[in-house]
C-alpha cells in the first residue's frame, strides 16, 4: 500500500520511530506472504570438498576447551553469515584426528551424529560410551552430557545435525562444561543405552517412565539396513510395506512412545530402488540430506542437483523436492517436522503432475 | 445393620421385591468391603495334569467349526462352573494334533497364545501366517481373524490367554466365523508383521499411524532371552537395569506407543538369579504367571506353593504375592493392569516387613 | 458341540473337574456369542413407586454409621440378587429426612447425585459444602470424603449413581469411614470448587496440574437449560448446534482435560422438542436415564414403554433405543461409556430403516 | 579460540567462505550462550502515545484491501526494523474509525485481540460475528477467516497478538484473501461460539472432537473479572486458591482439551491486591503484559518501570520480572509459553532472595 507523501505522515512514521513502533501496511507482504517465502536457498554441499576443509582444520585448528568441537557449519547461502542451514537446523561436519578428545559438556540444544562413513570414536553420553560406525544414527538429546574420543591413529569425520538456529533465534539454550576428559574411556561393541533397550517389542520394567527423548544413544545400521531391506523384499511379495513403489524408508524413534527421538528433531532414512523418482513434495519446515551410499539427483523446485556419497543439501519450506535414484540409492534425512507438528503449522502437498 | 422385624418392614421389602429394588443397607458390606475381597482364590495348575488331560482331549475331542478351538479353560475354584481364571481373565491349554488345523475366526476378544514347550504351529493372523516356536509370544488382538495348523506330525500345545470373562460380564464381544481353512499355509520363518516391524527403534513410514494392539504378531524368545541377559549382566556392572536385586524383567509392547499391547491384557517377562525372593506386593487386578523355566515357589498369601516347567498361577486381587528362585527362574506373567490403569483403579503395596 | 458319551470321555471330564479346568468346546456359545447377549435386560422403575418406598423407608429405617446410607439399589430382573441396574453400574434412590445427616466416608468407587426434585441437602465433598438442588448433577469421585445433612424440616430424596458392580466384579474397591458429622456444616449457595472452576474457558493458574476426574462438585441446572436453550435456538437460525433434528445434548466434562467427569461413567443431558423422535441406536456397554421433566417414551428392542417424569430406565448393551417427545423432554443419561472406549470395546449401530 | 594467522589459516578460511561453511569455534559463544542471551530488550510502551499515533493514523491512512489492517505494530529495541516485539511474538495497537470495515482475509498465523478501552466494533470469525466490548479477549486462529467493521460513530481501538515473528522466521504461514465486506454484519450480543460453548463444565454433543485451537471467538470480561474476584475471596476465607499470596490469576483456555487456547500462544490475565509484589522470576521464552486497570510498576532485571492504564511491556526470555501493585492492579498477559512447552525448551526459575 503507499501512500502520497505529505508533512502530515512523515511526522506520523517519525512518531513511530521515536516510539519504536512499525506499521502492518508497509511490511505486510513482506510478514504475511501468500505461501512460506523463505529466505533460506536449497543448495548441494559436496562431501569430498567438506572433507578436505575438515582435514585442514584437523591440521590448523586444534580441539579442546573453549572451541570445545572442530566442528565445520553448513551457512545456507540465504541465511549469510552464520552456520544455519535452515532457520530451525545446523548441520555440520565434525573432524577428531588421532588419538583426540573433544571435552564433555551439554547444552539445551538436542543433537545427534550421523556417520557416512568411518570409526574408531566412541562418544560418552552421561557416562555410557557409544561406539560410532558407519551408517550408525548417534543421539545426544538435550542438557545430556557428551564428549567424543578417538581411540585409533585414524581421524574420523561425521556429520551433527542440532537444533542451533532455532534455539539461538528463540532464546532458549544453556550450556554447562563438563569434564576434559571423558568420563568413561571404555570402547564397548555396545552402548548399555543399547543393551537395555534395544530388544524389539521389550521395555524394561526398570523404565517404564516415558521420556522426553529416545533413551537409545545409538541406532545401528545393521538394524537400518535389514529393516529396508525388507521392506523391499515385502514390497516385491506385494504386501504394502513402503511408502512409495521403489521406497522404503524408516523413521528412527523413541522406543517409550513410538514417536520422534527427540522434540525438535526428526531423523529418517530412505531407500531407493534404481530407477525410482518419488513424486515432487513441498512441506512446511526444513530439511537436509546426506547420501549413504549410491547415486542419483535431487530436484529443487526447477533444478537438478546430482548426488554421490556423502552430499548433503537442503530443503528449504515448501520448496518441492523430488529423488531420483540412478543406482540403488540411500539417503540419510533429518527435519524440524516435529516442530511443525507439535504446533499444527505442517502441511504436505504432492505435486500430482509430476508423478 | 440389622432391624427388628415388623409388619411394616416386611412389606417394604416385599414392596422392593415387587419393583425390583435391593437396599443398599443390607448388602454394604459385600459390595463395598474395606479393601478387594476377591471371590476368585489364589490356586496353582501342575503342567503335566494339563497336559495329560490335554493330550487326552486330542484322542477324543475333534477340533473344527462349532467347537472351534480344543482349549481347556483354567477354573478359579472361586468363580465355580465358567472358566474363569480371574474376573477379568481366560487362561486355557489349547492342543493341536498333528496336521490338524483350527479354523479361523475372529471376535473382539484380545487374544494371546504363550509357547512353553513344542513347535510345528503356524497362527495365521489377517493372513499372516506366524511361526509358533518355545518361548514366543504371539498377539491375535480383538477384531483379527486367526486360525492354526500343525503342519508337523508331533501334537503341540500351548496356553492362550484372552479377556473373555470381562467381554462377556460386560457384554461387549462380538463374532464372526471365517475361512474353514487357513488362508495362508505357508510356513515361514518370520511373519510378515516381524519383518515389518520388529527392527529396534525403527518405524516404517508406511506405518506411522498409532494402532490401539501392537502391530506385531510374535515376540521372540531369542529376543526376550537377550534382554533379559542383558538386565542382569547390566545390573552386575553396576549399573541400574533390573526392576530390584536379582529381578530381570520386561514388558511386551506396542511399539507404536511404547504402551501395553492390547487394551485389555499385559504381559511381561521375569527372570529371577537363583536364590532370589521378591517383595510381597499386592496389585488391584488379577494376574496369571506361568513358569517356563527352573524351579522355584511363590507365596500366595501365607501359603507357598512350589513350582517347575509350565506350573501356572493365578493371583487375585491385592492377594500378596511373592516369587522365590531356587535355580535360574523363568516366568511368563499376564495380568489385568492396563484395565485397572486407564479406568484409574490401579494401586499397589509393597508390604516392607517382607523384604 | 455334542459329543457321543463314554466310559473315556466321562473319566476325561471327571479329570477337568478335579484339576479346575472347563473346556472351551461346551461353553462357547455362552461365552463368545455373535453379538452381545446381555443377561441385564430393558426395564423401567416409576418414580412415584420409588418415592413412597424411599418415604416408608425414611419412616422405618434409620441413617447413620454402619448402614451408611438410606439408598435403595435398581435390580435389574435379568441379574437378580444384586442392585446391579447393569452389570457395570449402580442407580439407587437415596432419601434423607428433615434434619438427618448421612455420615461422612469414601471409596474407590465413583459417585454421582442427580436431584429431579427438591432441596434442602448440602453434601459435603472433601471439606467443602455443596449444595443440591432441582436439576444439579454432584460429583464425589473415587476417594473423596463425603457425607450429606438436610438443614430442613422436608425430607428430600434424589438419585445416586456409582459403578459399584463393575467394581465389586473386579475386586478394586476400598472403602474407609470418616467422620460421624459432615466436617463443615454451612451451607453456602455455592460450593468452593465452583467459585474456583466454574467460569467458562477460565482455568485457575492454581490448578494446572490435570486431574482424573472432574474438580467440579456441581454442574447447575441453570447452565445445562441454558445451554440447551441456546441449541435449539440455533438450530432455529440454521447454525448446526444439536445432535439430531430436534434434539438437543450436553455432556458434563472435566474441565482439565474436556474429557468425561470420571474414569468410568458418562454423565449427559437430552433435551427434545415435542414431537422429536431419536433414531434407534444400538451401543456397546449400559446407560441409565432418568425423566426429568415432560413426556414421553422410550422404545427398547420392541417395546415402547410411556414415560414421566422421576422415572428411570436402564438400556442394557446393543438393545436397540429410541427416545419419542410427546412434550418438550428432557432425559438425565448416564453410562459406561468411558469404560467401553478406555478399553476400545466402544461400538455403535444406527439402524437406519428406523429414522 | 583465537589462532595466530597464517597462510594455511586463512586459505582454509577462504575455503569455508567459498564453500558456505562456518567454523563453530568462532561463534560457540554466540550460538551457544550460557544462558539464553536475547538480543531483545524489555521495553515499556506507554498507551497514551499509541493511542495518539494511532489516531493519527486513523486520520491518514485509510484501511482496506492490500494494507488489510490499520495496525500499528510494537518493534523490540533489540529486533530492529521488523515489528517484532520479541522473536516468536507480534503486538499492535488496531484502530478502527467510525463505519470502517477491515475486509475480511486468513491467514496461517494465530491472532487475538485484547480491548482495554471501547466498544463498537464486530468482529466476524468465520462469518460468525462477535461483540468486542472492553476487557473481552477475542480469538481468531489459524486459517479462519476474519474481518472487524464499526458500527459506531466512534472509533475503536485495541490490541492485536500474533505469532507473526515465529512464522516468518520459520516459514510457515500462508495467506488468503477473503470477502472486502464482512460476510455478516449482524451486531448480536453474544456470538454463535459462546452460545455453543460457554456454558462451564458442559460440552455440546455436537462438538466432541478435539480442536487445536478454542472453538471459543470470545472471553468476556465479566466471567473473568469473577473468576478473579472468587480466588481473592477464597483466598481470604484459607482456601487455596491464587498463584501466589494477593495475586489471583487465570489462564484462557480451549474447552475440548483444557489447554491453551492456540498451539504457539498462552493468554492469561492477573489480579494484584494493592501492596502485592510478586516473586522475581525468569522464564524461558517470552512475554507482552498490557495493564487492563489499576496503577503500579514491574521490575524487569534492575530496572522499574512505573505503569497506568493500557502501558504495554515485553519481557524478553530469561529476563528476571516482578509485578508490584500500587492500586488493585489487573493486568492481561500473552506469551509464546506453548512453544516452549510442547517442545520441552521450557525453564522457570524464582529468584528467592526477591521474595
Amino acid at each position: 500500500m503507499t501512500l502520497d507523501s505529505s508533512p502530515e505522515l512523515d511526522a506520523m512514521y517519525e512518531g513511530f520511530d521515536r516510539e519504536h513502533l512499525v506499521p502492518l501496511w508497509t511490511q505486510l507482504d513482506d510478514l504475511m506472504p501468500m505461501t512460506p517465502a523463505p529466505r533460506a536457498v536449497p543448495h548441494v554441499w559436496k562431501w569430498d570438498r567438506l572433507y578436505d576443509l575438515a582435514r585442514t582444520a584437523g591440521d590448523l585448528v586444534p580441539v579442546g576447551r573453549g572451541g570445545e568441537r572442530r566442528a565445520i557449519g553448513l551457512e545456507n547461502p540465504g541465511l549469510g553469515g552464520k552456520a544455519y542451514v535452515s532457520p530451525t537446523l545446523w548441520a555440520a561436519i565434525q573432524y577428531l584426528g588421532p588419538r583426540e578428545t573433544a571435552p564433555e559438556h551439554r547444552h539445551s540444544q538436542n543433537a545427534f551424529r550421523f556417520v557416512v562413513e568411518g570409526e574408531g570414536v566412541w562418544t560418552v553420553v552421561n557416562g555410557d560410551p557409544v561406539r560410532m560406525s558407519r551408517g550408525d544414527l548417534l543421539l545426544t538429546p538435550g542438557w545430556n552430557f557428551h564428549g567424543h574420543h578417538n581411540e585409533t591413529d585414524q581421524p574420523m569425520a561425521w556429520i551433527d545435525g542440532l537444533d542451533i538456529p532455532f534455539s539461538q533465534t528463540n532464546d532458549v539454550g544453556f550450556f554447562e562444561y563438563g569434564s576434559e576428559r571423558v568420563t568413561d574411556d571404555a570402547t564397548p561393541r555396545f552402548s548399555r543405552s543399547e543393551r537395555l533397550w534395544c530388544h524389539p517389542g521389550l521395555r524394561p520394567l526398570s523404565g517404564l517412565r516415558d521420556t522426553v527423548s529416545s533413551p537409545v544413544a545409538a541406532y545401528r545400521w545393521e538394524h537400518t539396513d535389514e529393516a529396508l531391506t525388507q521392506q523391499l523384499l515385502l514390497e516385491e511379495e506385494g504386501v504394502p510395506a513402503t511408502v512409495d513403489q521403489g521406497h522404503a524408508a524408516v523413521r528412527y524413534v523413541n522406543p517409550t512412545t513410538g514417536g520422534d527421538i527427540m522434540p525438535t528433531i526428526r531423523a529418517q532414512f530412505h531407500r531407493l530402488r534404481a530407477g525410482t523418482t518419488t513424486p515432487s513434495r513441498r512441506e512446511v519446515g526444513s530439511s537436509v540430506y546426506q547420501v549413504f551410499q549410491g547415486e542419483g539427483s535431487v530436484v529443487l523446485g526447477d533444478t537438478e542437483h546430482h548426488l554421490g556419497t556423502g552430499d548433503l543439501f537442503v530443503v528449504p519450506s515448501w520448496v518441492p523436492c523430488s529423488l531420483r535414484a540412478k543406482t540403488h540409492f540411500d539417503l540419510f534425512h533429518f527435519s524440524d517436522a516435529p516442530i511443525m507438528e507439535r504446533l499444527h503449522f505442517d502441511r504436505m502437498h504432492i505435486e500430482e503432475g509430476e508423478r
